[in-house]
């Protein structure tokens, strides 16, 4: 039986025109995927659109209803643009309320004379939502069924990761194993690779060139959930190293 | 008449395993976000998604029908795991067959005898394909109908933009002015931001904060392609500014 049968999957919605226009340079995708992957959770898509609130629900609901988890970041501030909250509550057929939880935590940072028309929008959350503790700002994400709502500013996402993280499930954790190709081009071990790879097929193998100061230089990776199918599959890796460095020798 | 009539869009589709797993932090798209606005090209739309051929075909219909251009990097080495060329053949419903000219061009880095099976598979594109010029390792990527396929790896991704750009429909330049809201914390302006964002529909005004140093920043970006509509958002958003520090001393 396959490993995946039982894996806990997940995507992410990066929602923001500043990430699509370049402006801002995403930092939250890299982070939460190597959040996930501590968690046993499989990262398996991200996409990124930008302010529009029907992209928005295509996309959450695309990606809900393929994973087990939907984390998005981004759209939950007070201003005319951050319209998060209200395409999440359209996509998922929930009314969306201002929770007073939410205006009493924020009345415990700002006076009640403050506490203005575009403020209270951060209130709204759909009804049956669930907070996502905000340590820096205060103002929660939320978790409403599968979908996980977090902020795009990079300190506050990861204080709220950190605080939905015991809620979630979690699947077999990866195990994950680098091998370093020194002095073997890419070209010379891809088929012997591929022939691993087909023999471990619980097991993904990937082979990840870089470029720099002139020269390629590449990575074999050995990722599983079965211990010894990946311990396995490192041994076969490394004797088609040794071979092919001693046919090149 | 909406300045969107006559935008050129574009998305990117990032395949990669890698990306997913954290291993890799991803920098083509910020990179292929910059270059696309400079030259007048609207990006809309990115996905990541794995080395699964369903998955890539899946990603590559749906946006290629949808924005000008579809962009796509990583995937296209020697690997078993490098699969786009096969999954961007099948979306297309074209034939993928060995080009000779890239032989041609392996064959003067390469001596025939190390000309194997799995380094021919780089030379495989779809029938009908143009070359995209690759400076550094030589074997190109290509375009075919609006789909350009390029390599994962930054420094060749961005020889291969360079060699493309050329061939590419531009819009109008996007024009971006930035305001620091320098003491106005954004609930504050929320509201008047809002109204003049509704003022200039053909402009997109964006209130950005960012946290460091233990505290909030705040930038206003204010973007379109009609000169005196974005001047005149500006002076719109900095009277605004202006009003509300006058309020606060």
């Amino acid at each position: 039986m396959s490993q995946a049968d039982h894996s806990i999957s997940a995507a992410i919605l990066v929602i923001g025109d500043e990430i699509l226009s370049g402006r801002t340079k995403d930092k939250n995708i890299g982070f939460i995927a190597d959040y996930l992957m501590a968690l046993g959770i499989d990262l398996r898509e991200v996409r990124i659109v930008a302010d529009d609130e029907q992209d928005i629900i295509d996309a959450v609901n695309a990606l809900r209803q393929r994973y087990t988890y939907l984390f998005t970041t981004g759209g939950i501030g007070p201003t005319h643009d951050d319209i998060t909250a209200d395409a999440i509550a359209k996509a998922l057929g929930l009314e969306l309320y201002e929770d007073p939880r939410i205006i009493a935590l924020m009345l415990e940072r700002l006076k009640p004379e403050d506490l203005n028309e575009a403020r209270r929008r951060m209130a709204r959350i759909p009804r049956g939502a669930d907070h996502v503790e905000n340590k820096i700002s205060k103002v929660p994400g939320f978790m409403i069924e599968n979908v996980i709502v977090m902020a795009g500013v990079p300190a506050i996402m990861q204080t709220m990761l950190d605080s939905v993280a015991p809620r979630l499930r979690t699947g077999a954790k990866m195990i994950v194993e680098t091998l370093e190709t020194v002095g073997l081009p890419e070209g010379l071990y891809a088929k012997g690779l591929g022939e691993v790879a087909a023999l471990y097929p619980s097991v993904s193998i990937g082979s990840y060139p870089s470029f720099g100061e002139g020269r390629f230089k590449n990575s074999i990776v050995v990722r599983g959930k079965d211990a010894e199918q990946v311990a396995a599959a490192v041994t076969a890796v490394q004797e088609l190293m040794d071979r092919l460095r001693a046919e090149q020798a």
